[in-house]
């Protein structure tokens, strides 16, 4: 190898191997990325991106079930975000930062091929609740739930008394229905 | 700038620019890179992943709808791997090489603060489809499906006459029911 190539080669190396490192840390960083984009009042913009974050579970409460009046119809599909996921993975935690989102979908048909049942119809919109320490810390367990309206930008901060309440009294876990999430269940270490 | 570090400069350019290139198609490549392990039989390693994949939808088909005896008991939720989802929102296809999970949980209870309903249990086993027109050259639409006995380390791939027959009869989209899966109608282009 000439004199030249070997001082080139020198100078590079470190240029590499620092490159290489930077991919590895990126690769690593975006695994606990936070999801969620805020106002400046800390509402969160409406996600548009939930759909390919980590699916814990669907449960529904249809309409039929329920004296034509159900609370949350029909399906409800909940989301956790990617990192959040990563997180609660390691730690059986959810971090500050978290955020779930769950998805309405009407019931569109109770008869199929499968045989009879409930079946998913059409989007019918979102809540979302958010904990955050930084943001919320007021709020129990620092939760802070959101309502969207039709084509609102970003969600409403519901009253403690509404969302909250239940969650506090009913879910297994932290503010979340992880009585109802056996993905979540199955990934606790 | 010295003669020298021009010189340098010069060398190293074209070096980090193929790097940066390189980074460029590995991130699109990694977008739509492939899921699944398969046997020299062709015959689907299980799958150990996909609650990280795209949730595609959830019904129910519980026994007490179904004379105590449904097909598929009882949640069905079913994943597509990640990168056939970014083709699909691309193309509207599902590529060769798409591998589709469904997965079964119990319904753990039909009453909750929510309301009436049913809720997810406890995991219950799973069942793939796979679409690869090398590996299943014969099989219509180039879909294999894939059963999974209990501890198997890989799917044994089922007869035509079993899945196929009522997918290929029933379902809207090339043997799948994304009439069931508005996630996929609303990201179809």
């Amino acid at each position: 190898m000439s004199k030249f190539k070997k001082a080139l080669l020198g100078s590079i190396a470190p240029l590499l191997l620092g490159s290489m490192l930077g991919m590895a840390t990126q690769a690593v960083a975006s695994d606990e990325r936070f999801y969620g984009r805020f106002t400046a009042d800390n509402e969160l913009y409406t996600p548009r991106d939930y759909r390919t974050w980590v699916f814990i579970g669907a449960s529904v409460t249809p309409n039929d079930m329920n004296d034509g009046a159900a609370a949350f119809p029909e399906f409800h599909n909940v989301y956790l975000d990617p990192g959040s996921y990563a997180h609660w993975k390691k730690t059986g935690e959810f971090r500050s930062g978290s955020v779930i989102v769950k998805e309405l979908v009407s019931v569109g048909t109770k008869e199929a091929p499968s045989g009879n049942g409930y079946f998913p119809g059409e989007y019918g919109g979102i809540a979302a609740m958010v904990k955050n320490d930084k943001r919320y810390p007021d709020r129990p367990g620092n939760w802070a739930y959101f309502g969207f309206d039709g084509e609102s930008r970003h969600g409403a901060i519901q009253e403690d008394s509404a969302c909250s309440a239940c969650h506090q009294q009913n879910a297994a876990d932290d503010q979340v229905f992880t009585q109802f999430y056996p993905v979540l269940r199955a990934a606790k270490p």
